[in-house]
């Protein structure tokens, strides 16, 4: 039973809390890192656009080329920021035939970048894409396209016309919303007593995100409560171990040094270590497995 | 003669420039790095609450739950903000029993964040705490709370409802002032011609800031004024060994490559290398003592 | 035939997007790095002066004293943004005799900083200098002004007040353009049929920036157009060896792992690896000059 991370995750209440609309929102998400003034040029080009635009940055920090992060990246942000338009850019097929894309969400955002993938887990989790259109009127672009920088010539551009409520149809012509770039996140394997899923983010604490969600630990671990001892079976570089931790809510349940399964603030499961860095204390890196079941005895 | 840095310090004269409330203002502090999406949603959920905030982030590259250098960077930081809300959070212990606190400043400003110590330096520069509240009214968090993602969901969402005005006796019961936890500053000790004290900091040049303040300096050594030669005695890793350096007002009346005692831009002694990094230079580290007098003959 | 880069050229097209006037804009740059909170108060007090203004950080992540990089990030994105006040802070003479400057471009910015060559390029690009000023005036900075810290107390008043339409000539006597500091950017020479220039900044992607600029290619090179194969002959400690690349339009042109020249998007030449970091597989490094050629045969 593997399945993709595809079904739509309710949007969280923090929406409710969402822009009314009055200003442009507009953020920002790139691996284009914070020396090069990449990240300030498409600041400036939305705000040449929309001088009342709220801008927020969501990181311009990703590892670079790296589409997997930066799509987790924009699935953990965007149910708590206002409805706008995204921007987000991790294109390692820049000036190449990967299409330049502008997606409407059910929320009623707009993410705007490259057909590679980097958008879709996103868009899923505001209710999933309701239409996809191609970047390619010059009306919506700045006036000169470079072949390297698409984020400043085409896609800052894009984001910031629709979030002042330029028509999405405007900006090119209609896809198929079906025929958009997927991306290939780890399945997610729920077995009855075991949870097979994989590491695909290490955050800036050492902390490991799981491919799996607390839904999918649930559906293995059938009545799997706060408090529950579970052993963890990881693989890194060929090597194998077991490593019993707790499935608590948050750090301060289990020692200090203690290692615990808990849920991310975003909903996904996450392996992190109180007071300490679980990626250097256990030796687990991004694409390692995990087993996770019951202690058993 | 030991005493710690409770004094209130005057505020600085930028602070007349402060912003006239006409705009509410929020900055924010943290540890959580510029990589994950952890500042962005906090300034996003600011924005849903007040979308006509001006926010300003302090940094969120603080050192991994080192709660002293959080407290540093809104000590210098905060006198020459707008009176707004600070919300800061350096918080080894979120999901534990420490409360989450909101305070008022004589300046007018309220600080929110962790009660660990964090914001007692800053809140006594800005004149002394006022009053503080317990953060715990549901009416002015995001409607869920998570266990591991407080900025999120209690202080981001307070500093944004108290920079709107809303009253910091409705979001929460008043706490005792005196109870509130204080930071572990190191002590800094005046005897008559030598001063004792401790780096607590160094900067991305490499300078090292000091537990003593100028009027420390002033204390110990009698009638000390700029060009005056000084012997720092430096102890790392059990080494002792002294270095002559001037008092000088800046890096500029040194030679290149000579080291310097300064007054940082925030009434703070320094110990720098013109041209250089005194860090390296001096292989000097936070936590070790110097002692500095006159250089003798 | 060696020149120094300073023609003008021409404001891209971005520029007709500059703002309309209606909100002061302001942009900073320095080498402060994010971890301290220099560039947050340097926001701080702009926004105390100008609580409307437009901010945008172009990058505070410079590396430490590199006025040339400085320089070129100036360069880069000065002309995509809004017309408006830009401050600039790589300072290694703080506190000396080098002197506050603020000057006035052609396309009506201000650009403000030390007068250390920082500015200049950036000037030139916007049409260059009309108008320079020293910055003295105590009405336009901060009541105390240290001796550390210019871009706090003199700079980012000085940009927000002319941001707001305080006239130049209040903020100080005029000053002769003509002597002005300039930077010491290396010489492009070109010769027929063969290109030297020097690699001047790389980035983050590990692509290297050449002081020339294409239009020093196509003297050189005649007739070149994309797809011509050319010869690149590296040095580097001391070691000289040729590397056949092709000139294209993008990454995308040539093989995975193969290097190209390409135009960058400022009209600037550089040296890449295809999915790669030509830095790390070239072994080169800011300084080395190269050679440029066809391919014979």
């Amino acid at each position: 039973m593997a399945r993709r991370l595809t079904r739509v995750v309710t949007t969280p209440a923090a929406a409710r809390q969402a822009h009314d609309g009055s200003r442009p929102f507009v953020s920002l998400l790139s691996d284009w890192g914070a020396r090069d003034p990449s990240a300030a040029i498409c600041r400036s080009v939305v705000l040449g656009i929309a001088p009342d635009a709220l801008i927020v940055d969501i990181t311009h920090e990703v590892e670079k080329y790296n589409i997997s992060h930066g799509a987790l990246m924009l699935w953990c942000a965007l149910p708590f920021m206002p409805i706008g338009a995204h921007m987000a850019v991790i294109d390692p097929g820049v000036g190449t035939v990967r299409r330049p894309v502008a997606l409407e969400t059910t929320r009623g955002d707009y993410l705007v970048g490259p057909d590679n993938g980097l958008l879709l887990p996103a868009a899923r989790r505001l209710g999933g894409v309701t239409r996809a259109h191609l970047i390619d009127n010059v009306q919506y672009r700045l006036p000169v396209v470079s072949s390297t920088f698409h984020g400043r010539d085409l896609f800052a551009p894009a984001a910031a016309h629709l979030a002042l409520g330029v028509p999405l149809e405007s900006i090119g012509p209609p896809l198929d919303v079906g025929e958009l770039t997927d991306i290939d996140w780890p399945p997610v394997v729920v077995r009855p007593g075991e949870l097979e899923t994989t590491v695909i983010y290490r955050d800036t604490f050492g902390n490991l995100k799981l491919a799996g969600l607390t839904a999918d630990l649930l559906d293995a671990l059938d009545g799997i409560t706060h408090g529950t001892q579970v052993v963890v079976t990881l693989t890194h570089g060929g090597r194998r171990r077991t490593v019993p931790m707790t499935w608590a809510p948050t750090f301060g349940e289990v020692e200090g040094g203690d290692h615990l399964l808990y849920e991310d603030s975003y909903g996904r499961l996450c392996i992190a270590q109180n007071q300490g860095n679980a990626a250097q204390s256990l030796g687990l890196a991004e694409d390692d497995v995990v087993l996770v079941s019951r202690l058993s005895g």
